[in-house]
């Protein structure tokens, strides 16, 4: 699988990211699709997720796997922060 | 597992959440507990496990399973709108 399968969730329309997923499932015919998201948009990324596989793709592609992970880092305030990420591996059924 | 084990994520500060965690792994010796989150609380309820995990019970205990979900209704407008849920449980390792 390549970077290319990956799609970045963030500030852009909702329907955008869900396109996107299904356009790389039919007309790209990718084996597998990853969510990616940070922090506050981690719940947006696991709506894309639930649209495209059930109301989109049903019976063809589900949820293969979920990762979650944190990084810490210092802002630019100089303070510890951490952030969340989350990755929705989607496949083929 | 009983239902007590469950830590339901919403708008309360965030370290009542992570407290909440930890204090059933810590006072009252939980085996597994499972932080649920719906729409917008998800990436919250990202953060409240990663916190309570990789700070304050490192090496103890991980993310052991996440599952995510959506169940569609009809809204007060009349609507169909679709609501995503996260179920992540945390167990010592």
């Amino acid at each position: 699988m390549t970077e290319d399968n990956s799609i970045f969730i963030g500030t852009k329309p909702f329907m955008n990211y869900v396109t996107g997923v299904v356009m790389q499932f039919t007309t790209k015919d990718a084996e597998e699709v990853i969510v990616k998201a940070r922090g506050k948009f981690i719940s947006r990324a696991v709506d894309v997720a639930e649209v495209a596989c059930k109301r989109f793709l049903q019976n063809n592609v589900a949820i293969r796997d979920i990762k979650i992970d944190s990084e810490e880092f210092t802002n630019k305030e100089g303070r510890q922060v951490r952030v969340s990420i989350i990755e929705l591996k989607l496949g083929r059924q």
